[in-house]
This record gives structure tokens, sequence and C-alpha cells, in this order.
């Protein structure tokens, strides 16, 4: 389908869904927020991240309310103030910005007590579990008097923009917002709300270790919703048995992927998310990002290994380290003649996890550079910053692009990788990654831990003859460029649509 | 069915399968093991542990033939030693005893890489995943030529003992045999071959994250097999999953619960193990474990909590005493009323992870005994031994028995509690233990990360009425006397007999 054509489709996906109504999307963090000035007043940020990033598409498309948390106090401070909501979302009320408020002490017990230390963890099977997590009193307190309450703050802010319709259309969003639907559903009964996860879901026996308040708690109030989605069809299974594990009054049906509780039936797909092309290669072929990519390549080797990630444990950044290691040690006619560029975007830098894992990286780093460095070669570069069209700069110049998460929903990488590539770069892919299940053709497969196994797909990739390059990249990029973000939003409401009828 | 019937049945069983063959059993650890002593003679000496203990009734109903690893040089000594073997096995060819010999460095790679650090760790789902395993190529040299190794030698001392039987009767146990089945099955296409997984089969995206030549070389060397035997049907799920994942070429129908790969079919079952009922009862009522018991009560206070466990991580020990905390805390009037006896058994000293846990349960041991201990009353008191009699001597006393496994293949405490218990103790049982899809309905469930939820647990316990107590005591002990370790054997050598036909 040609772009304008997929725009049209989802043109008339969201009218079919919305007849005259607005779309309500409801996200932790929104497409912007607001910092209070030395004068006083409120100044906009636009958000970046993937899922701000996806979602910002889908107001070219329909007429939305977006309703996010107020994370700081700005944004409290400007919930009230709808004449600076409309100018920050550009003023033509194609997006309408909302704000869920709760008290300061409710959203961090909510959020740094409960989503981001507790069910990212658990979801990206990070825990050390003989000794995280540890489930006591204040936890259950965080539950319900954080979690439970910021999404039921979440719930009023949505009702209050629904105002007389009895039948809203609503998509909640990822691990902060699992329980908002019940609450709406009780009071719009036939209101269409679906909610999609866009960070891995485990398998049962991971959601096992956890309290049953909180297990159940997920798995009922995810069964509010008509559709629940999630990157992958492993994702959706895993949510399915999850409900047959620790919902006794739930009936599941793998055949249809529906689930059957008090006269209520959820519908449970898969919807791999990805990126805006043209956005994308918009930024990538930008001139600032060709001069960039033109002073990177003036700093490289003949051949060039590239990775982008947030600066988090998930990404699997040591071993991706440790794995080049191998490939010098096991190469020595490499040494002089690869350069491995990593762009590592600071993330939750006050989680002592993060901090300690990003230790561990400069340590690595600094070893393996010490080890093979010599005169004028450094191995291992590394871009410690939040420059997207400097990370894009860096793909587009790669031979190689490594992307070895130990699990991740999706990963944006590395579809932007097979976008932007000059070079007809190589993917190197985790089997863990929601991407290499539509991806699979065209990487080359590493399984996370398997240093030896990434070292030898690093290998193989920098060894590739060029016409296999292009047929591989060619055939990822058909694949990105039909399964884009439009056609994740579209098949969402074709669904949504087709189930109201 | 009474005992002496059951054990009727059981022999009915083994002649059926095995007609005037003798059945041939493989594991890791055998019954006996030998070591030098200073005069250079070699001293047997019986082996403990769940299995040996499990699979030494088998002897008493069929001839055995028992293969097991040369673990140490007097093994290796007395492996060629027919005469000395014959005795230390009592005497009278019911169990034969034999060794499989590699030379020391192989085995050390087997157990000591491989069978310990990566797969045990891996099937409990201990790792740090950020930080380990990391797989390099002294790992996969310790597959290929440790465990593999190992594994053709298990097969190598299997087929010398079938000498020109074309269909003997084979069973093999546990982590360190995956692979054996395979050049027994080339060597001999119509023997009878099973195998038993005594830990847990964690889910496909555990198995992920490690090098595909390992988990392949699992999947398909169970496969190999006529049956692969599993503890709890969640973990023989789990196997069909990994396999339908991992290997391509194999057809895995759920419903018949059934592997069909290369025209030979697999049969995917679950054989709860249990315990020998009389011979508990024989030792928890012996002489010296009632003056243990005795001695025990007069140094405790009213109310009794007990757990008997391997001092290992994955029993989650930690946990259990910060549960024991909480409820102190909570409760004040249980001061000074309760004593918790815990009876832990030093294992694999040599690996860090267990000598760090071990660390860290003593610490908490010792600043809960500081918080609430007083003169007269020490909250914590902890046996560090490996005392089988002292042990079932504490279970006999306990009013409330804790055992809360992260994992837990099966886990026999929870059964020898039920057997010993001589004032109706409650059992508190992890919900991911396997014991516990038999046991559900009479134990009161915890999650095994849930600190708060255990500490509920633990003063439901002491606070339930005698009657209620009495109830699911009687309850639970029928279950374990229904199916016991003659009932797990039962159900074995019939499915094999059936598959025969």
């Amino acid at each position: 389908m040609s772009p304008a054509k997929a725009d049209d489709a989802l043109g008339a996906a969201a009218s079919a869904l919305l007849g005259d109504r607005r779309l309500i999307i409801a996200t932790n963090r929104g497409p912007v927020s607001f910092a209070a000035t030395s004068d006083g007043s409120l100044r906009p940020r636009r958000g970046s991240g993937g899922l701000v990033t996806a979602l910002g598409q889908v107001g070219r498309h329909v007429p939305v309310t977006w309703v996010a948390a107020a994370m700081s106090e700005g944004d409290r401070r400007a919930a009230s103030d709808l004449k600076l909501l409309r100018q920050a979302a550009g003023g033509d009320d194609a997006v309408r910005l909302r704000f869920a408020t709760v008290e300061r002490s409710v959203y961090e017990q909510a959020y740094n007590v409960i989503a981001n230390p507790l069910l990212w963890f658990l979801q990206h099977q990070m825990w050390n579990l003989p000794e995280r997590p540890v489930i006591d009193a204040s936890t259950m307190r965080a539950w319900e008097r954080g979690y439970v309450a910021m999404n039921d703050a979440f719930a009023a802010a949505v009702l209050a923009q629904t105002r007389g319709d009895r039948q809203p259309r609503i998509m909640l969003h990822d691990y902060h917002l699992y329980t908002a639907a019940e609450p709406i559903r009780r009071a719009r009964p036939k209101a269409v709300l679906s909610h999609f996860t866009h960070i891995p879901w485990p398998p049962s026996s991971i959601w096992l270790a956890i309290a049953p308040a909180i297990r159940e708690g997920i798995a009922v109030g995810l069964l509010a919703n008509d559709v629940v989605g999630f990157q992958t069809a492993r994702y959706a299974h895993n949510f399915m048995r999850m409900v047959e594990t620790f919902v006794p009054d739930a009936k599941v049906d793998y055949q249809t992927r529906t689930v059957r509780r008090r006269r209520r039936t959820t519908h449970v797909r898969h919807y791999p998310i990805s990126i805006d092309v043209d956005a994308t290669t918009r930024i990538a072929t930008s001139r600032a990002a060709r001069r960039r990519a033109d002073q990177l390549l003036g700093a490289t080797r003949e051949r060039v290994i590239v990775r982008v990630d947030r600066l988090e444990p998930s990404k699997n950044i040591v071993r991706g380290f440790l794995a080049y290691e191998a490939l010098l040690q096991r190469h020595p006619r490499l040494r002089g003649r690869v350069s491995f560029l990593a762009f590592l975007v600071p993330s939750r830098t006050g989680l002592r996890e993060y901090g300690d894992y990003g230790r561990s990286v400069q340590n690595e780093v600094d070893r393996i550079n010490a080890r093979f460095g010599r005169a004028g070669w450094r191995p291992i570069q590394i871009f410690y910053e939040n420059d997207y069209a400097q990370a894009l700069a860096g793909l587009s110049i790669a031979d190689v692009v490594l992307v070895n998460p130990l699990v991740d929903g999706m990963n944006l990488v590395a579809k932007e990788a097979v976008v932007v590539s000059e070079r007809d770069a190589v993917l190197v892919l985790s089997e863990s990654a929601g991407a290499f299940d539509q991806m699979a053709d065209g990487v080359l497969a590493v399984a996370s831990a398997d240093v030896l196994g990434t070292s030898q797909a690093l290998m193989a990739a920098l060894e590739m003859p060029i016409e296999e390059r292009r047929r591989r990249r060619a055939k990822l990029r058909r694949g990105v460029e039909r399964e884009d973000i439009t056609w994740w939003l579209r098949r969402q409401l074709e669904d949504l649509s087709e189930l109201k009828r």
C-alpha cells in the first residue's frame, strides 16, 4: 500500500470507529510536559520516547484527546489552564491535552515503587530472584494507594472527557495503566475500551512470584477492556495463560483468542508497533544528520559496528561488548580495522540498578579499549547523550547494527536501522526482541546470553557479501514499510470497529 | 490401596515391563560412592539426597542395574572391581552397581561448568540475567567436551549392561543426562527409554537466552526417549512449548501429549515424585528421633514454626525470615511465645552464590534475633547440619511448617511434614513448588516473593482451630499415602509397558 493509500485507509478506519467522536488516549507520559520557569510562568517541553513518538502520529489522522499523568509540579499547575494546554498542543484542537492529577506522593508510589521498579523489572525478567523483589507492607500500600489510586484518577480524567457519550472510544497504554479500565467500564458499560502493553508479557511462572492481589488485580483489570493488545503472539499467549492460571472465573479460548468472564468478552490480540518511516527518513537525511554522519565516518575505520540503546540493563550492552572483544581476540586481522560506535541514552539515572549497570558498561569499555586499542585506534567509542539525529546518523553509516537485548517488547532501533541504512547494514538481532518475530528472515539471530554466538554473528555480518546484504536489507525494509506505525494503528481501529458491529 | 497391594501392583507392573530383564537406571549420583582410606583400600559410603532415596526403593521391587557417574577417585578405582561393587550393593545382586567413567577434567566440565552452574540456575530461574550467564568459548567447550562427552560415557556404560538385548529397559534421570538417550537409541533402536527430570522445566523464554546448540541439544537429546517425564503438568507443557519453539522438524500434539519427530514418537508425561511413607515414619518414630524431638520441644516456646531445607538460594530462606520478622513486628503478643526452628543442610559450599547466600541468611537471622530476642528467648534457632532424623524430629513437633521456595521441582519436605507431624501442623506452601499441584487444597498458599502475604499465612496458620488443622492434615496425609513413591514408579513402568504393546 502506498503511503497516501495507507493514510486514507487509516482515516477510513478512524471514521468507522469514531463517527464524530474524538479518540481518547491515555498514557503515563504525554506529548508535552511543563516546567516552571524562574519568572513563574510555565514552559512547555515536547516529550520524546518511543510511545509518545508512535502515538504522536495518531493526531495527524483523527481528533484526539490525550490524557497523561501530571508528572511534574508544572504539569499539575498546567492541568487547569485549558488555554495553555491548547497552545501547547498546537492550538488547533486536533490533539487536546488533559492531565490526570494526583498528589505527588501518590504518583511517586505508583511510578517509583510499582511501575518502574516492580513491573518493568518483572516484565523484563531482570530480577535476581533470590534477593528481589521483596513485597512487603509498603509495597502493598504503594499498590493500593499509589498504583490503583493513580489508575482511578486516570479513569476519572478520561470519564470527564466523555461527557454524555455512552460509548466513548478509549485506548489505554502500557504498564502504568493496567487497572484504569475497570472504573471506566463501571461508569460506561458500553464504552469501547482497549489497552496496549508496549513491554514484554512474561510467562506465568514469573508472575507467580508476586502477591496475588497485584497479579490478579492486573489480569482482572485488563479484562475490563474489549481488546487487550500486545507486541507479539507469544506475549498474547502468555497473557491468556496468566488469566487461566490466576483468574478462576475466566474462560480462555486459545482458538478465538478470547477470554470470557462475567458475561463479558475480551479479545486478546497482537499488534507489533513500528516507526513512522517518512519522519524517520526525514530526520536521518536532514542536513545536520548527514553532516554528523560524515564526521562519524571520518572518525572510524573501514568497518563500523553500531548500537543505539537506552543505557538500561535489559539492553544487554555488556555482553555486546564482550562479543566484540571475542571477535577481536579471535580475529587479529580485524584489529585496527573495525570501529564499534555505541550511542547510549542515559535512562532512569535515579535507580541504583541503572547506575550500577552504567558503571559496568564503562568498565568493560575501558578494559577492552585498554586491551586492544593503540595509537589512532580506539576499538569502542561511546556517545552518552540523547541525540536522536546523531543516533540515526550512526545507524546510517553502519556495516553491522547490533541489537541484542535480553528481552524487549519490540525494539524500534531494529526497524530504524533498516530504514536509514546507507550501507545495507546487516542486522544482528536477539531472538528475544519482539521485533524478531517480524524480522527473523532477514537478520542474523543471536541468543542474548550467548556471547560466543554473538561474536560469530558479528563476524558473519562483517564477511557477508554485499549482494547478500543488499538482498536482506531490501527485504527487511519492505517489511517495515508495509507494517509501519500507520498499519499498527489502523489494525487496532479496525478490530475495535468490527467488534462494535 | 493398602501398602501390600501397592507393592503387588508395582511388582506386577515391573514384571509386565521387564519380563526376565533387569531395569537399567542411570543417575549422576549413585547409591554408593567410594573413598580411598589411608591404607589404600576403598570404603563405600551410602549416598543421601532425594533422588537416591527415591530410586533406592526401586531395587526392593525389581532387579536393577544402576549406572552412576564415577565422581571421586575412589569411584574411578572401584569401577573395575566387580566384587567390591557387589559387596557395596548388599551382595545379593538385586541392585547391581556400575560406574560411568570419564577423566576427571571431563567430569568437572560437565558437572561444575554446565550441570550445576548453568542448568540448575537456569531451570530454577535464579539468574541475574543482566549479568549472568555469559556463554563464551569455554562454556561451549565444556558443553561439547564435558557434558556431551559425559553423556556419551553414560550411554556406553549403559550399553555395556544391555549385552545382546535389543530391547533393554532404561530409565535415565535428571539434568545431568539430557543427551544420553541419543547414542543409546542409535545403538539400540528398539530400546525402551525414558528420562525423568527431577527439577523444574522453565518456560521457553528462559531457554531463549542460552546458546542454540545447548538448548536444541537438550530438546533433541530428550526426544530420543520414548517417554520424558516431569514433576508437574506445567513443566511437561513447558517442555512441549520448548520443543515447538526450538526444534523445527518436531510436531507437538498438546492433546495426546506427544512429540513426533523423524518417525519417532515421544510421550510427554508428568509423574509427581513422592516419599516412602513407611521408611519416613520409621525414622521419625525411632527412639533417637523421639528423644531429639523431646529435646527440641524443651527448647521452644508454646508455638513452633519449622523449616527444613538445603541451604540454597532457590529455597527462599531469607524471605521466610523476613515474613517471620513482619509477624513479630505486627503482633507483639507473639513475641516470646513462638519459636522458629530452621534445619538447614549445607549444600554446594564451593559455589560462590551459595556462600554469599548463606551469609545473607545468617545476617538476617542475627539481625532479627538481636531486634526481638530477649533473655531466655531466641526468636530463630538455626541447625546447620545434615541430620535427617533430627530434621524429621523438628517437623514432627511443628505447629506450622514453612515451605516457600522460589521454584522447586517437587519439594519432598512438604510431603514428609504431613506424614510425620505429631501436632497436625499447618503447611504454608509456595505455589511455585511442584508439590503445590497435589497439595493445594490442604495448604495455605503463598507467592514466593510476597513477604507480607507469607507473614499473613503464618499468622493464619498459628490461629487455625485444631479441628481445621486436623482435617487439613488428614486430607493431605491421605494424598501422600495414596500417591507415594511406589505409585510414582508404578505409573512410569505401566506407561512404558503400555507403550511397548
